[in-house]
């Protein structure tokens, strides 16, 4: 039997105006393995925004998402989670990162899914992510197992607001996906809706994955893994990391990130 | 913090013959976590088979495969790992099984390496399954992610006889399906070469990826989640479970599955 | 002009409960060559069985499947049908097998209907039915022509009770297919409603495929074409047979299979 | 047992300047079913051409294509064979035909060569048909199963004059083919090189696949599926024949079409 | 700055019954670069037809279609564009021309509205254009970005009669494609409706594509690179024209193309 | 005939210290219309990036590129071109912009060579592109015409130094993507190299596409057709725009692009 392995882990939130970082911390604290070492990061970069709902908003906080992975790589974590459904700056991301490895919020819970059922619906904020979030399944190859994407028609902001509410939306929601789309498994494609999945389980009989959670899961895993066997973020020459020359060079890290809040789990 | 949550894992071979079991316990109770009881159960249904390499075998083994996994459901196993990289009958035990999840090897080490890098290459023991793993990781939906299957034209059986001889036949491989291929991962695409992945990682440089690891580290985190966020697999309608009385009536597990040897792990 | 060439068929049923073996071997007899010599073998391995409607229905089957093909091919059978429309087991049916041909009833079907419109639906009898199809569909290369699989909602064991209900509610789930999907043929997605595409197609007005017919024929031409062109089974790398000395050494067929009845055709 | 059923089946060669029809017509009468009335119609609409090579000369013979295959209906034909291996014009002609069952040389050797193994490889007559028939594979479905497309180099009009070179040619590639690229089946992508398969498939040892006999035989199963079970070719939504009303009004079949030569087989 | 260099761009029409070259030419000089010098030429070659909306149809016209691409290549036209929105016969004209760009109105116009937003729909004028329209869709590459395929039910011969009715049932059309189908962008998918959809633009708020427009001036663009840039159609191995002494030797261009009428723009 | 159209241009160069903005605006200013009035733009938010191989220096530069496009849309220029092949943050822009139209140097590029060709290759810098320009070419839809993606393996910094030596390799790699790949047409996949295609062009006899032209003569077009048909950047809501309240709220574009220099061409 193996000891034990600390790992340390973070999570990236991309906008801090929102201050849920300590509510989201402490339902992380409930599922975090003891071994993990785990915090919240969350960008200032761009200090007011209140959600990551378009891909202009996806842009402005790249650099500093880069900044503070390799932040993180420095400091010694063994995972980073981008913690936005979207996976913004994922390939940049990995490219850059070595023995971080990156995991993303939508991969995640897909991979979860694939496993669970044969299809899966994702349900989305608003109906101008669902084009987005079909091309990102496409991009991760579960095309063949999506049965639809709903959206609830729910601004990211309010999504908390009233969740009583919001998760008697989600359930009629997840009931048509069920019924007329067919989906196995219901994937809450936004991270704000974290720790909800489990009253909308409920009432749906079928697994409905947490992004957050199953994110959260996932990166301890390649972190061990990474630790363990030595499963690195690959540096092959499909996802070749800029040579350390030319980063200097360039003075692409000269500025740190932007770290509105960080926030310790567990 | 969460108390660690026991799970428990059984990790299905299919073959009994080669009487690996104890090596391959001693293995993987190196990797297995503390909290997780696991056991690897091998079949004896067709008492001399020595491989699984035909879609032939697989049929075979299929029925007893099915009662073993009830069987471990009715102990309370949490997750069966299927034990093959071909993921046989994966359909099927997924559909009869509801709270044990099933875990392929092929498809945890696909969605490992599709985590770590942009293209993965799985290298295989014969030319004829190459068909079959491409047929597969299609299937999975990761054909715009492989970059090429290369066979190692070692049969299944004598893989283990010479280690440090397959070993660098495995190197010279993976170095072509980096080299010529652009592989930024290499996948062992047989349970049969356990452990020897670091090695060959040492000599690549780029993640290689053990199947048996890969999907005894997915098996306990799907446990995990099972116990504590009530994934289950899916029994909707893409995936839904024959009545129980029906299967009552058609005595479909009248006979107890042929269990040759049952190992503790850890 | 060519002298009439015997051709020896088998229609191999995986369920013998139901006893339709005479009714349906008296309705093909009508479409038989003079110059088919054919049986249907029904298998009693899961004695009681009366569907084969779940994947791990047809998990259970798979054995004795390969078994009565092998006993199939030592007789001197051509061609053997696989008799349900998921065609269970072919892929191992035809690595298995070299000098007798395998025909599977849904891809048999498709062959058809792809010569015969643009697109197609597939009638099916349950909604669990549907993603299976559409993966079978997709495997066998017609995703793009696939208008839509749409349920009848009847048991199969249940779809002969009365024939005109049925054949009623299919025209009515045809013409939604032609009117709404934009079929231009409906495949009958199930082997238990054969005979009864005649009267949908009348009343329809596009060709309905019965794949107990549309099956039947085929292996009469491929057989034919072994016999006169001698395009066997290939045993080419993509469908290598495992080898004699190892089916011998793992006694795989030791025990004949259970066969429950043979009715001759004609 | 059925009655044989007299089917009438008529093959449309478009180039008629090479004289083969009777040397085509002799080798088809030993392949013929006895019920059959067949015949070979070669089209004069160009009366110098030669060859069928490029796609121009597919679009010259377009309409007397249609005219023939018109003509074939009115004259009671069961079947047509488009005698050219890249089925030019075969949408139109199924649009246009109604009880007339359109059969393309490529469509039918395709699924004959799905059914017989996993992969197949396409020889064709020279380099710039590799990516035509590349997209017709594509268009028929069967991408997933290409493992490749070689070209012979040999012009069409030269394949027969040294039968003895032209097989050993295609020997040597086939083996490429089986070798290199994982093919199970070969298909003769020319109809051209009819009755060479034999030589060729004896020296390979996997089925090669002869389109002018798959078509022909291909066929004969159709028209008598049509006769028998009224599987006519649709005239569904996506392949609507033009009404009978313009037709006439824009006098489309005012011109017979030049009909070169008409041979009788059998 | 340049000096504006004269090119010399054909717009072909395929039927001349219905007499609207004037109309279209008019329209079409509002649109036209003032160094472009244009003309719209229409085939008499089946005098009568009024329409192209069957693949019959457009086979009929093929011969004629590459004759006066011919006679225009040797007139020195730089682009000739396929004035029907199905691109009948593209890859032949393709082929055949070297220094004369073809371009289709379909492939335009889904180049500009992929350009233009994510999704995007494509009108019609029948039902049976749907599985027509999606597989040229498909061809082209775009089928992840296929919206819906909506019927206007509307001949195509009676959409000029009454232009407003046309525009507000387009209207209609088009705003469920973008509510419900969730389409940026509507291709009109249909050449007869020129000059339409600016009022349909207007009502929907999102850009309508006018196939007449877009392919006129990406001739005028593609026209203008052949005589700077030399970007001429590609006698590459995939696009290989016939070899010119075959061209002679088969007469196919002895016949000159039935030019109905010939009419300049601006 | 209509007037010419006065249309404003934009090219956005994401990297300024190579200082090669006047000999690019210069060899534009020759194939630029006299109705243009077209600029470079250079940014200086990273300000000593001398490339952008990476897609973590492709993060850096996206806020500013997001600033000067709509810096640009402020001043009235109606298109704007990504300047640089992998058309970075292309899908954030075209959300951004309604009445500026963006334009990619590889979507451009790649509409023009599918117009004249039916295969391309791509030729990009070096190895560590390959798999990233296949999945651009995938997006965009472009798979299946994609012959190969070769290395030039030539630093982009250096692509200019010795112009003679870098075409002649360039001429040795296009001559492979035509013999061994099938390539009908050569996309330069890298914007250093503007203006060398004409000799890799005359050596090849196959047309040779520069992106910089390319995408600036599309660019040209795009911008009349706004100005002229209203074909805006639609914002349908699979590419709906921010609303300008939370842009202004979040003071997303509080600070001005860092331009390093600007170029007026022609």
């Amino acid at each position: 039997m193996t000891e034990a392995k600390k790992v340390k882990i973070m999570l990236l939130k991309t906008v801090s105006a929102l201050g849920q970082e300590r509510e989201l911390g402490s339902v992380l604290s409930e599922i975090c393995a003891p071994e993990t070492e785990a915090e919240i990061w969350s960008l200032a970069s761009v200090p007011k925004l209140t959600n990551l709902e378009y891909r202009t908003y996806e842009t402005f906080v790249g650099p500093d998402m880069l900044r503070a992975i390799r932040k993180a790589e420095r400091e010694g974590f063994d995972a980073v989670i981008i913690g936005c459904f979207m996976d913004p700056h994922i390939a940049a991301a990995r490219e850059l990162s070595r023995s971080t490895v990156i995991v993303g919020s939508c991969q995640a819970s897909l991979q979860v899914a694939s496993s669970l059922g044969a299809k899966f619906s994702v349900l989305v904020g608003a109906k101008h992510w669902i084009s987005h979030v079909e091309e990102l399944v496409r991009h991760y190859g579960y095309a063949d197992r999506l049965s639809s994407v709903l959206p609830m028609e729910i601004d990211a902001a309010d999504l908390r607001d009233d969740v009583a509410t919001t998760v008697t939306k989600i359930i009629d929601l997840g009931r048509r996906a069920i019924e007329e789309d067919g989906a196995d498994v219901i994937v809450m494609g936004c991270t704000y809706t974290f720790g909800m999945y489990r009253a909308i389980q409920d009432a749906l009989n079928v697994p409905v994955i947490d992004p957050a959670f199953a994110s959260f899961k996932m990166a301890e895993l390649l972190a061990w893994q990474k630790k363990t066997f030595g499963w690195m973020q690959s540096n092959g020459v499909g996802q070749q990391a800029p040579p350390e020359s030319e980063i200097e060079a360039f003075e692409l890290f000269a500025v740190p990130p932007a770290i509105g809040c960080r926030v310790e789990i567990g």
